[in-house]
């Protein structure tokens, strides 16, 4: 009878115990982990923390003796894999009550990743700083809550961080946010991060960026950051990122590489033959750089537990790698992202082009359409899509859902204005922001748009361009760009000759659309001129101390 | 100067206006429209008279002046062009002053597509029919709610039907939909339908399905069935279908083809090489089964309007065809579809499958999660997809969109579990709908998972098979198929000997999940065995007179 022992029992393990059973019925399927719990939500934790998941138990996905019942699996909470001796194909486990081997004929290696932890002064003596992976942090979070803690700090703004703020912030707690780098979320790009910005601060959300934490002092309660300031705290949540669990894996003398994330083939063998691993410790194939990555995403995870199983039952099956699509709500606001960012597509290849474009999540004419901000970065010559960003109150995962989708089909900026979209006003437009942003990359791959990138635009006017804001009196009300001249787009053509035909013009207007067609105007008209990508809702959010009020 | 003259000013011919411009800044644009409103939300009208879109200037989008203004276009509302002479390169039109003829260089038809109204008996006294497709037809809607008539009759129960069915209910009148097809929502197909049948049925909403209207007597005030029974109404809507609004064409000699919509190449030229033509009146190609179709859907009809313009100004473009996809909200439910319906794939295919399963549109253990059901028809040989369709409450049209990228992208089965979505609690799953139901079809293709469909039930029952409920007890007594065992899947390895190795089984759960477990169990023990697609929540939505009760 063949044997199958599976250390970790969440995603990725998880899936490849129960898509085992339904294949090998007659097998023997232990699950070792060293937790208390198997199969629970982890992506559900921070919404225990605010309250919208009431009950802990909700949290709790599985229990050992449903698994059992259902899925005849052997699931060992509690038991700690501590040594592999993958000559004798046997594992060393200790539980509470013992220590013991367990023989197997083929091993899985799920054990994820843990939080980072850096060695800092201070941490040792500090009892108020948490970090955030499974349920026994959890219950300790929890615990700290209990006394009423005034202040709360999150240290590290990704994804996690950023649920667990507004978690804290909705059960009352001030909360301060310390991200080392110079913007949150830092998958997205700098821009786009800023409208999560703006809404963190909205809801009360002390930011601090370009900031790290040098030391910890009076147990915890002082934390001091690079530029010697401190910050008084209550709680710590540290959410900094993660690393893969590879110790066991290291140990065993298994070939690790970057980052120490587990080197496994296309089949996820390990380099000991018998040996498979999934999940968060694995590297993977980034698909669109075709480099090595650590993705610690749960949909990859499941994925990879469910194809190893195929693999050791014996059907075709290989790891074609990984995009990576994430997404987080932030009080109001969703903010989600897929493939590469802009940063990260300049790095790797060439003709790199980005187009944000606004859009409405459904037609503007039907009640509570709220505005869709997209970004598109791709290749201007062969139109290859490299990532997609957006933000937005409503609509936001179902245009990344859609982007990652045609990335994954290797689809092209020409094929996006193709996509035949579900309209009916309540759920979205004739024309769907995605395929809005599939024309506006064309007319920039068409040479028909030119643009200016929020990052270009003081450089361009240092070197003489001019900026005209086509918007109307009542929006210029609200902000607007000291230095530019301003016609209304709808008296642009009867006062077109107010304008320099010598001087170089770059057009703003709320979102980038109005400007867009002056763009079209003036240069149909002989006029050297560039749109200012995203216009100046974008920029006002990104450079806010360059806009005028009043 | 070029001169350009569009036939009719809403979703097409508004699209090719504004991208003329946007590239031919010095043409004359001429935009003719029969009609007292240009680029109105069409789409939007059934809204209105719900009262959602509480105002009537909500609906209209653009006004000729605001056209001018932005785009310099000569709109003319209310202008009918009565004739083309095609050899001369004019039209002849007709306002309500005069009549005259305007030379064009190019020709833009957009006339769209009007409601299909059958001369039935009567139907010319009657005073209280009316159909919908523009403003002053809603308008004639509005005024005669002001009479406060009691019912209601919609005769169609597509698209539009539904939608106009549930705003008059919500308006107060008691609604009954005549439907000459076995069911609503013909682009479903008949047991995804079911489901909003139920929904109708919960609203109040009398249904009669595979009726049609053979008389309209009283003044239109009773309607006269085919089967001879009778209905009172005071107000019908007539909304069967629409034709292409293609006489106008026809006179001038251009080539018809199916259904009398206009012919044109992949660059919308009708036969005449300065004429042509796009949305609704146009045949395009149905791009999976590559024949003729007429599509009358806002998308398509948006993107040709761009891409004549395009075409004119000399850029590369090609109408590549339309799968054809649609959502409507139905109360609280949502209905949606992508590509060929079950009934036209077996039509037109060899080897076509399909697979029901039921999801939720997010994580199950954050609050407010619903059921989705999902439907795919795809080949079960080479795993390519046919179409898809959903129910559900929420996140319907996001996985609609996402099937529908997929199909244009010409993935197959094996490539939706490699999708990567968004996940984050409020917003999907690990697992999204569309991986599982990709992970099921394959199981399908690779022989793993055998399945039933709901209309092949009784034919194998007949035949001896023996039907296996591995619900529990609790889930039993709110309704089950009267000739079934019952096992509850965490019995049945236990229990396994209670069954008959000679007998075939069709094992069936709630939605298909846990008979699926319970099909690889027995399969795995030597048992013949098939699933029961859907299961007992999907049988009883279309079947629910073969289901008992208590």
């Amino acid at each position: 009878m063949t044997k199958i022992i599976i250390v970790g029992g969440v995603a990725g393990g998880m899936s490849a115990a129960t898509r085992l059973r339904r294949l090998m019925e007659e097998a023997d399927i232990i699950v070792f982990d060293k937790g208390p719990y198997v199969s629970f939500a982890n992506c559900g934790l921070p919404f225990h923390v605010s309250g919208e998941i009431e009950k802990r138990s909700s949290l709790l996905v599985q229990t050992p003796e449903a698994l059992k019942a259902r899925f005849n699996l052997d699931i060992r909470p509690e038991t700690e894999v501590l040594r592999l001796d993958k000559d004798k194909k046997e594992v060393v486990v200790k539980s509470s009550d013992k220590s013991y081997r367990e023989s197997y004929d083929y091993l899985i290696l799920s054990p994820g990743a843990k939080p980072f932890v850096p060695d800092l002064p201070g941490l040792d003596e500090a009892t108020n700083v948490f970090t955030l992976r499974n349920i026994p942090d959890l219950d300790q979070i929890m615990e700290k809550l209990e006394q009423s803690p005034a202040k709360a700090t999150v240290i590290g703004a990704g994804f996690i961080g950023l649920e667990m703020a507004e978690s804290l912030a909705k059960r009352g707690l001030e909360v301060t946010i310390v991200e080392k780098a110079s913007h949150v979320l830092p998958p997205l790009d700098e821009e786009m991060a800023s409208f999560v910005q703006g809404e963190l601060q909205k809801k009360g959300i002390r930011l601090y960026t370009n900031q790290s934490v040098q030391a910890f002092q009076n147990g915890g309660k002082t934390i001091v950051l690079e530029d010697g300031s401190q910050l008084e705290t209550d709680l710590t949540l540290m959410s900094i990122g993660v690393q893969p669990e590879s110790s066991l894996a290291e140990e065993a003398g298994l070939a690790l590489g970057f980052r120490n994330g587990i080197i496994v083939n296309d089949t996820y063998q390990t380099s000991h033959p018998d040996i498979y691993a999934v999940g968060d410790a694995i590297l993977v194939r980034q698909e669109i750089t075709g480099e090595e990555a650590l993705i610690s995403l749960a949909s990859p995870a499941n994925r990879q537990g469910r194809q190893v199983a195929d693999v050791i039952a014996g059907l075709e099956r290989s790891n074609k790698g990984s995009i990576g699509t994430a997404i987080v709500r932030i009080f109001d606001l969703v903010a989600a992202s897929t493939g590469l960012n802009e940063r990260l597509a300049r790095q790797k290849f060439l003709d790199v082009a980005v187009v944000h474009t606004t859009g409405k999540d459904h037609a503007g004419y039907y009640p509570g359409a709220s505005d869709l901000i997209l970004k598109l970065i791709f290749n201007s010559k062969t139109g290859r899509l490299y990532g997609a960003q957006a933000i937005g109150q409503k609509g936001v995962d179902k245009r990344i859902d859609v982007l990652a989708t045609a990335i994954k089909a290797r689809l092209t900026i020409f094929d996006l204005p193709e996509l035949e979209f579900t309209y009916a006003p309540p759920f979205g437009a004739a024309k769907d922001p995605v395929n809005m942003i599939g024309y506006a990359a064309i007319n920039i791959a068409e040479g028909i748009s030119e643009t200016v990138q929020w990052y270009e635009l003081e450089d361009e006017l240092a070197q003489g361009a001019v900026l005209l804001d086509v918007r109307t009196a009542g929006e210029l009300a609200k902000g607007y760009f000291p230095e530019a001249l301003s016609i209304p787009l709808d008296e642009l053509r009867s006062r077109i000759d107010e304008l320099d035909p010598s001087r170089r013009y770059i057009v703003s207007c709320h979102s980038g659309l109005r400007s867009y067609l002056a763009e079209r105007l003036l240069k149909q008209h002989g006029f050297q001129v560039k749109n200012l990508d995203g216009a100046y809702q974008l920029y006002q959010a990104v450079r806010p101390e360059r806009i005028k009020h009043g």
